[in-house]
C-alpha cells in the first residue's frame, strides 16, 4: 500500500535498526539517497546500514562507504529507495525481496512490492528523503546534505534535465546552506571528463545512426569500444544522455553491449511528445516517460530492426 | 560610487525612460539582464529599451528582440549590465560612455565607471535584476523570470559553475515559480548540440596540448576549424569551458583565432588555486577570479609562448 510523508514518518519513529537497499547498476541518486538517510537515521540514535551493493563504482562509492552493512547484521526494518520493481535489486538483496517494510521511491512503474511505499513520481527521490529528515529531526548535517546533494543534482542532470522543478531547486539551496559542498560534487560529477570519456564520446558521436528524419538517433556502445577507449563504468555514466542532445533529435537510444555480444542494455531519452516507458515496456523494462530502460537478449543490430518497428508504430499514432 | 539595492530602487523610480545597454560578444547574462530589466520597467508603466547590440546571436535574440530601441530614441537614464568596463561596449554604444548613470554588475574588476554602481561581486548579475525588480513591484512576470532565468543559468553553466550558490537556485526556483519556461531553456541552452558542435568539440579534443604535468589544458580554435566543422558563432557558446573539463586540469585556456591569425581572444577557466584574472591582466584583459579573458594581437604560438611564461611564474610561486 502506499503512504503519505506522515505515515511514512511515523513508520521509521518505531524501528531503532535499519538496512537500506539499492538498485543495480547504482547511480548517484539510489546511492546518494541511501547514504544520506543512513546518516540522517544515525544522527537520530538510530542504527542504519546500507547493504554493499556490488555494481557500486568509484565515483559514488563516497556516499555509501560510511555505512556498508556488516555481513552478519539483522535489521528491523528494510528500507529500498529509488528502485521501483524487486527485478531491480541485486542479487545479494533478493534475500529481503520479501521482507521489505518500506519502500520510498519516485517512478510511476513502481510495482508497489513493499509493505509499505512513500511514492512521489513528481519529486526526486532525494527530495522524499530530505523532506523525511526534515520531518525527523528539523535539520540535516552537513554530511546528510552532501549525499542528497549528490542524488538530486545526479538524478536532474544537474538541474538541467526535465524533471527539475522549483521545489528540486529550493532543496539543493537548504541543501548547500546546510553544507553541501556542492562546487566539488558539481566539479566531480558534471564538470570532470577522463580522457577515456573524452575518447568514447567521439567514437559513439561518429558512429551515431539518425532516422525518422533525424528525430531519431540511435548510439551504439560496444565492447570493443569500450576496451580501445581505456573507459571503466565510471567513464558512461549518464552517457545514454548524449543521442538525445543532438538537435532535432525528439528519441535518443542508447544500446550498449554488457557481458557478450547478446546481453544489451537499452537507454531511451525522449522528449514529452514520445513516452520512453512504452517503448521500453515492449522489451520488459520501463522507468519515467522521458528517461526509461530495459535489458534486451539480442546482438544491437537485432535490437536496432524490433526497435525500428516500435517506433514506426508509435511515430504513425 | 558603489550604492545599496536601496539607493538603486530608489534612482530607478525617479526617471521614466530607459535605455539598457549590454557588452560586446553578448552572451545569456548581459541579455537576459537586458530582456528582464526591460520588460519589468515596461510593466512598471515605464518606457525602456535595448540599445542593439550588433554582436547578438540567434540563440540569445529572444531575449532582447521585444525591446530593440529606435533609432533616436532619447532616453532620461542608461544603465549598463554585466559590464565591468566602458572598453566592453559595443561601438555603437560608445556615445553614450560619459553619459551612463547606472552600472548593475557582478564583475570585481568594475572600473566604476557609471555614475551609480550597484556592484555584487559575490551575486549573479540576473540575481540583482531580480532583487531590483522586487524591490520596485513586489513579483515579476512570467516573461520576465524567462530572461532573468535565461541570464542566471547560462551564467552558471545550469548551476554547475562554482559560481553557484544557495541564493542563486533559490532565486531560480521563484522565477520557475513565476513562469520561466526554464524546460525549455535547458533543453535549448544546455541540452541540444548541433552537428557542428559536436565536430568542433570533437576537433578541439583531438588537439588539445597538456602542459605543467596535465594541470594546464591549452585549446586552440582556428577559423580554419570553424570552417571545416560548419559551426557558427553559437556553436561556440561556453566552449571555453572544455579544456578545465579535462580530469586533472586545473587552468583550461581556450585561445580563439577571431578576423585574422594575429586577432585573437583568450578565454581563461580556473579551479579556486590559480586566479584568472590575473593571467588576463598580462593581455589587458579581466573578469573573474576563476573565468576571465583577453584580447590578444599575436598568433596562436605566440600566445601559447607568453602564456607559457606567465604560468611559470605563477606555478612557481
Amino acid at each position: 500500500m502506499t503512504i503519505t510523508l506522515n505515515d511514512t514518518v511515523k513508520l521509521i519513529k518505531e524501528f531503532d535498526n535499519f538496512l537500506i537497499l539499492t538498485h543495480r547498476r547504482p547511480d548517484g541518486d539510489t546511492l546518494g539517497c541511501a547514504g544520506g538517510l543512513s546518516q540522517g537515521l544515525r544522527e537520530l540514535g538510530k542504527t542504519a546500514y546500507v547493504l554493499p551493493n556490488p555494481e557500486t563504482t568509484p565515483r559514488y562509492m563516497q556516499l555509501v562507504e560510511d555505512y556498508l552493512a556488516p555481513e552478519n547484521y539483522i535489521p528491523q526494518c528494510i528500507i529500498t529507495v529509488d528502485t521501483a520493481t524487486l527485478d531491480l535489486l541485486p542479487e545479494n538483496a533478493l534475500k529481503y525481496a520479501d521482507k521489505i517494510t518500506i519502500c520510498i521511491d519516485h517512478h510511476s512503474s513502481n510495482t508497489l512490492y513493499a509493505k509499505y511505499t512513500y511514492l512521489d513520481a513528481q519529486g526526486a527521490c532525494g527530495e522524499l528523503v530530505y523532506d523525511i529528515l526534515i520531518a525527523l529531526s528539523g535539520s540535516v548535517s552537513a554530511k546528510t546534505a552532501g549525499h542528497l546533494y549528490a542524488a538530486l543534482s545526479t538524478d536532474t542532470g544537474c538541474f538541467a534535465y526535465a524533471n527539475t522543478t522549483a521545489k528540486v531547486l529550493q532543496t539543493a539551496a537548504h541543501l548547500i546552506e546546510a553544507g553541501a559542498p556542492h562546487r566539488e560534487m558539481n566539479k566531480a560529477f558534471f564538470r570532470t571528463r577522463t580522457r577515456s570519456r573524452v575518447k568514447i564520446e567521439g567514437a559513439l558521436f561518429s558512429e551515431m545512426e539518425f532516422c525518422f528524419n533525424g528525430t531519431v538517433a540511435i548510439a551504439t556502445i560496444t565492447r570493443a569500444m569500450i576496451e580501445q577507449s581505456g573507459a571503466v563504468e565510471d567513464d558512461l555514466d549518464d552517457i545514454a544522455s548524449l543521442p538525445g542532445s543532438i538537435e532535432g533529435v525528439v528519441v535518443g537510444i542508447t544500446i550498449r553491449e554488457l557481458t557478450s555480444e547478446r546481453d544489451c542494455k537499452i537507454s531511451v531519452r525522449s522528449s514529452p511528445s514520445v513516452n520512453s516507458n512504452e517503448i521500453c515496456a515492449h522489451f520488459g523494462g520501463g522507468g519515467h516517460a522521458m528517461a526509461a530502460g530495459a535489458s534486451v537478449y539480442g546482438t544491437t543490430g537485432e535490437i536496432k530492426e524490433r526497435l525500428n518497428l516500435i517506433l514506426s508504430e508509435m511515430m504513425i499514432k
